[in-house]
């Protein structure tokens, strides 16, 4: 997608030994992209959230993984950096789903051709993501058309968290549809929650719409039930990092909360995902672990100065703890509908097997 | 209550013709009280909220109109200040029942006996708010005392905003029954919601707490729901801005959120107010007016800079806008009961008239 007219991607390959990233910890304020050179480098950019976004840190990790094969064709050193790689974020499946399919390409080939192919591979990944996000985006358009000829006035769509371009390689998953949408001219306007603590929605989704010339209003993440009440919410979308085999939902902390209200009001809640994002090993979203981050996240805010610097302040109660748990699963009862690059589904172990038969 | 060892209440009257607050937009991070001359000084420190809490904004109103009055006794001037000082903030019904309260009560008086008078009235309201909260706290401990010797372990209650002494005069509402439980030696920890956009949850209510040694974490808004779903919430008390006769319940934005979530995990979710905040006249939530606050609250936070100065920074993406409703609405069926000064009842009609049939 563009920023100020410009083509990104979120992650891209700088010859055969490095690849490039826009460091989102420094967004919305800061535009700096980053050259990682070392699976140590991918590593640290994923746990420190530079890069970030389910179906990204998957194609981020793969980029990693090759430069590690790059370093060392060794069995050894795939399995080593495999698992450094995918201990870094826990509840994300993406991640270990492109680590095991770097794997699996390279296993029992030669050596002498693992660079190569490790390479090539990451960047099939990451153009696939791409492509599957389009293929997302054109799914959930056609939901839009639907609601807005039924509407036939401008339509509110409620996002949270950042499934846009920047959380994946290209277009997003829950953005995508929103995206084609106003390409088409469709009168739309998105309720961007915060969410808080890291504020990807008032940081990343807001800057993404923005550049790209997307009506759109940042609210608290109190709000969104509100608005639903008041009926100026015709629509949710949402991204995920886990969905299991029945059907349940890990999403940034939040989530569940807004499929209630929107349960409560009768306001359809879809989950936009890339194949790459189910778990078939997991029966329900109980199983999945919920990263806990620290408490500086909520304690601690980053923001511009009058000045124009860039600053953190502490905003809580001194000497105050804080907890900080990175998701929560939202049960498949709330979720009207998966939009997947194959088409949509009824959240629900069927919808699901009936559009991922073989997986 | 106590601020380190020295009580305090959140306004005191100085002489006859002054009173104090607590500069409750500087809290955590200064501790500054304000001395008020003037029905604009009160209407100022209402609107600016350097005062808030629905009770407590009652109180401070009835000193402001006794200021008025000592001014200028005449009924005209007593019109106009109680105008000016009801609107400052829309949605609390307090404000309104306090100076209507005080009008009663100096109408058709001499006017060379209207300055005492109005200056008592006011001490009244005051000291009967805090005597209401008292009673509020009494008739809550005993929900959390039951709840103790069933649960055999330490309790984790999770409240919204800040309803606690800062929000009355004394003691508070939803926090009352829990310094009370404290102070009785009950195990209980705190789940303190931050409540963005203000964040007077992680400023005030962890402030409060802390203050007086209360266990308590500070968690993001969007962390509610999941500790409910993982069993770690064993009651909810919130405040409330407005309850109408048909026990629907206003209260600071995202309340209607957590009480979705207590609903759909089998939580109590119990609101804690004075009879001064039913509004017998309106007769569904529905009708409620909501205030529309600056989305500077939302896109700008302040805090403590490394160096220790405080300091506000922009924290969204340049040029995004915001909106900011000031309040929700929880309808009644999310409410498991009310605790007021004459004890618990029913989140219903025939529940409120039960205890108060006369109002």
């Amino acid at each position: 997608m563009k920023i100020n007219g410009t083509p990104y991607r979120s992650v891209w390959p700088i010859g055969t030994d490095a690849f490039g990233i826009i460091d989102q910890t420094k967004l919305p304020h800061e535009f700096v992209t980053l050259t990682l050179r070392s699976a140590a480098d991918a590593a640290h950019a994923i746990k420190s959230m530079q890069t970030r976004g389910a179906p990204l840190i998957g194609a981020v990790a793969a980029y990693g993984l090759a430069l590690a094969i790059r370093a060392d064709p060794s069995d050894e050193a795939l399995e080593r950096a495999l698992h450094r790689l995918a201990e870094t974020r826990p509840t994300a499946i993406n991640l270990k789903w492109a680590l095991w399919r770097m794997r699996g390409a390279l296993l029992n080939q030669p050596r002498a051709e693992r660079a190569t192919r490790a390479w090539a591979e990451a960047k099939l990944i990451a153009d696939e993501d791409a492509a599957m996000c389009e293929a997302i985006g054109r799914h959930g358009l056609a939901i839009i058309q639907d609601l807005a000829a039924q509407k036939q006035r401008k339509l509110n769509i409620l996002t949270h968290c950042n499934a846009g371009w920047l959380a994946t390689v290209d277009w997003g998953t829950a953005l995508a549809p929103i995206y084609m949408a106003h390409d088409a001219g469709i009168a739309l306007h998105v309720w961007v929650d915060e969410t808080r603590p890291r504020g990807q929605g008032a940081a990343l989704t807001a800057f993404e719409l923005g550049a790209h010339g997307v009506a759109h209003t940042i609210i608290a993440d109190n709000a969104g039930g509100h608005y639903m009440q008041a009926g100026e919410v015709d629509m949710c979308i949402v991204g995920t990092d886990r969905v299991t085999a029945n059907a349940d939902v890990a999403n940034k902390i939040g989530t569940y909360l807004k499929a209630l209200a929107a349960k409560d009001n009768g306001v359809p809640f879809y989950v936009a995902l890339p194949s790459s994002t189910i778990d078939w090993t997991l029966q329900s979203g109980r199983d999945i672990p919920i990263e806990e981050r620290s408490s500086d996240e909520l304690l601690k805010m980053t923001g511009r100065t009058p000045s124009g610097s860039i600053l953190t302040v502490e905003i809580a109660a001194p000497g105050s703890p804080g907890a900080n748990p990175g998701f929560d699963v939202t049960p498949a009862r709330l979720v009207t509908g998966f939009i997947t690059e194959r088409g949509t589904c009824a959240a629900t172990q069927q919808g699901l097997r009936g559009l991922f038969p073989a997986a």
